[in-house]
């Protein structure tokens, strides 16, 4: 992906977003494309933001929370949704509406900000690790929160995992340069192609 | 599980094995679980297997390496057979002959080995994120496996992230106190829980 089309995305997000924190947020997105997440000072993002880096410890504890702030929420979106399902629905059921509730949670005005947020984790192990440890996180969860809905042990932890796998593959799909459908959209074909890739015994 | 038990499980283990590297492998998990992994130095790993520390260098570049040694034999095992697997087999069919491969590398004798390990590991958080982080890296590289064998990257991605959930699922029922199914058979009932919770469209 091209600086070019970089900074013009980040100024589609901040015509769309505005206020001090969605400024930072873009500043850094900026310049961790450009020089790279360890090579970008919280001076520098400030900077660029036209603010001060007081403003910026009013928004973030650190630069990496740039990237991964919001993951308490997004955890949160997955769960709700487990512990909300009605009645005695099927493991795979409840995961299918779980991930459904989280592609609420972006919508296609969110899409840029995800693409140059991923180009940044592909760019960086120790963010890539941080990455994976989230969405492992998230995995056992979600297999705790199906555990606690009375599904044995191997169920949840297999529709768990199941489901942060097509996840991260609809996710990856979403923001691929050339996609244009939602996420949800993305989320369905990806459940589908999963069904296919386990026949009937 | 209680020190007795786990002191029994190392005998075991010792009169199976029995050289030094054997010796030390049994002393390092003898006493990481009475007094955790961070409470442990080599110095007592070395002592409680009547080796000296310049021999448990010999094998091992740190404590850590106890447990986590073999790592890249171990996912050369899946890798090979993903690579040797017969003409344009299905994805998933490719993924359960990989199993099935690494399920050689755990014969009955390793059980009461691989139980002891996981009790460390799942005492220890910076020993969970290394053994999380493993897994994932297995299944970016059976996902790469499968791409070399023509499968795009969606099908790949999907019956890699699968295919390791199965194995962990697997895995974690093989080393319970209870079980007595070898880990093949235990492999065999996850992927067919996987399959049921994946009814047809």
């Amino acid at each position: 992906m091209s600086g070019a089309v970089i900074t013009g995305m980040i100024a589609d997000m901040a015509r769309w977003q505005g206020g001090a924190r969605e400024r930072l947020q873009a500043a850094a997105l900026k310049r961790f494309a450009e020089q790279g997440f360890d090579g970008t000072t919280v001076a520098e993002i400030a900077e660029t933001a036209g603010l001060t880096e007081r403003t910026f410890f009013r928004y973030f504890a650190d630069k990496r929370e740039v990237i991964f702030q919001g993951q308490q929420e997004f955890e949160r979106v997955f769960l709700a949704a487990i512990e909300e399902a009605d009645g005695a629905g099927a493991p795979m059921a409840i995961v299918a509406k779980s991930l459904d509730a989280a592609a609420l949670f972006f919508p296609d005005e969110r899409r840029a900000w995800s693409r140059a947020r991923q180009a940044v984790i592909d760019a960086d192990p120790s963010l890539r690790e941080r990455e994976l440890l989230k969405l492992s996180s998230l995995a056992a969860a979600m297999s705790t929160a199906l555990r606690a809905r009375g599904i044995d042990v191997t169920a949840a932890t297999l529709a768990a995992e199941s489901g942060v796998a097509v996840f991260r593959v609809a996710f990856a799909n979403w923001i691929a340069e050339v996609e244009h459908r939602s996420l949800a959209e993305c989320l369905r074909a990806a459940f589908a192609e999963l069904r296919a890739l386990l026949p009937p015994a």
